[in-house]
């Protein structure tokens, strides 16, 4: 008997200003969908993908759904034929962590599939090797919040640490999406392998005082923290629009703005929603003015995490 | 009429593994008492110093006590005689915060002395101005908690916010002090300008993740988190006894083990009095059985800051 399991995962704002590759959250509204089927025959097998302009490999094996389905059959002795369709609801390359969404939702769909008694460190170790494959490394500050929600923090390790932070209840963000692309591996590429000492004590620095702001509430303090001293200054060339924007958003009363993930979408975080709609509009009339198209969201912090939706 | 005001500031621990220049705490016991004493005519003298082996400049523009008073007089336009009286009780180079401990006491014993209207702010300002004349920089690490007291983070920047941090009540510490030397700078240098992005990524992710843990009470995270991915492997060699006390610390059940700032002391943080006790004399027996001869303290975590003793 062949049924369906649809699943959802939400985009996701990874990085922070001062958290590179260990903090992120996830969004309201933007996500990717799911739905897997069982098939007669062994083997995954990709149907369809829509919203992605025919770029997305249509290759179970090269696809982050595809792989990240693969690897939770083969951690459960499984030999299933799962076939799987994809709705992006998000754009690609944007920064919004479109590929972990896919690899989430199609792990998330795929154990309740199957009734597969699994643990969410499992299904993220599945989509870490959706997202190895496809973007050539696993950086968990996507898959983490897309799959728990909310704001989290990834201690690097082996295991690694999923640390749920607390978000004061007015944190708002907003987030507009210049249309431009930025390719995630020229982003990683221009950070180069070494970094000042001086500017990496100044990251660990506002880092650790933006994690005692969201514990202490203090929106003050978050704001004081929210400077990236490693990766903006490497990247911001690389999306037009960025320095604008930002300039834009801090003038507009922004606790702080950078890029998310590797851009070109930038992430204001505000005190309230009404702050966080100003600061949106004035970061679309920044990008605006120079030609460029460009979408806005506005969201809580920390939305909900992967559902499962049968 | 001459009058005299006595101060104590106490010795520190900074970095605490992952905190490289942003983390440190109090400790109890040792630590530099100062007396200052109004004195006939203008300018600033060092009437004794004792404990200190007859090591440290007497000249008070060289003293890190003479700067800090010096730098106390100056941003308050006062030209007052000020005489001082050095009891280091505590070892001098022992990587905790000897110099840092002179300048605090130097310089709340000056503000209580001639009723100056001060707060921490200034006084923290007042020692760095110390430290900076005494070891060619001003890192903010030792200076401030010997001043707040606890367990402090220093966020860089202009300026910087001091964040005290909660400590879990069975919090304890156990220090030991191989008798070797450590130049401050020498250890400085053995840094380098550069560190890999992917060990800083690692650090910054710790230090994270600690101060998560001492929001949360959360020890198990705290041991995960405590470990230094920057400065302790090119310092190690600089410490005889380290890497030995170090695995015994680990070995006896303490959560975490490192260089207290850039050694010789090294500090481990346990669960409770009785554990700490166990590690320390672990670590003294590791260190003891290379020859070399050793000091031991068991500490709670965070203790008081300077105090004025009138």
């Amino acid at each position: 008997m062949s049924h369906s399991v649809k699943a959802f995962a939400p985009a996701t704002v990874s990085n922070i200003a001062c958290g590179f590759d260990v903090l992120g959250f996830a969004v309201e509204g933007p996500g990717d969908e799911v739905i897997v089927e069982t098939r007669e025959t062994p083997g995954i097998e990709i149907l369809e993908i829509t919203g992605d302009e025919g770029r997305l490999p249509k290759d179970a094996e090269r696809n982050t759904a595809g792989v990240a389905v693969r690897e939770l059959l083969d951690l459960h002795g499984r030999s299933n034929g799962v076939s799987i369709k994809i709705h992006k609801k998000m754009p690609l390359s944007s920064g919004l962590g479109s590929s972990a969404a896919s690899a989430v939702a199609a792990a998330a769909a795929t154990a309740a599939l199957l009734d597969l008694e699994v643990d969410r460190e499992t299904l993220l170790r599945c989509a870490l090797e959706g997202e190895r494959v496809a973007c050539g490394s696993a950086h968990p500050d996507n898959a983490t919040p897309a799959l728990y929600g909310g704001f989290v923090l990834i201690r690097p390790g082996e295991p690694h640490d999923v640390v749920e932070l607390p978000v004061p209840p007015t944190l708002t963000c907003a987030l507009v999406r210049p249309h431009v692309e930025v390719q995630t591996r020229a982003a990683r590429t221009a950070l180069g392998d070494q970094v000042p000492l001086s500017a990496a004590v100044q990251q660990w620095g506002n880092l650790a005082a933006l994690i005692a702001g969201l514990f202490r509430g203090d929106l003050e303090l978050i704001s004081r923290s929210l400077h990236d001293s490693i990766a903006e200054q490497k990247r911001a060339h690389l999306v037009p629009g960025f320095p604008e924007a930002q300039a834009a958003a801090l003038n507009a009363g922004a606790l702080g703005c950078s890029l998310s993930g590797s851009g070109p979408s930038i992430f204001a975080l505000c005190d309230g929603t009404a702050r966080a709609e100003q600061v949106a509009d004035s970061m679309v009339a920044a990008v605006s003015d120079l030609g460029l198209g460009v979408d806005r969201l506005v969201s809580s912090v920390g939305a909900r995490g992967v559902r499962v939706l049968r």
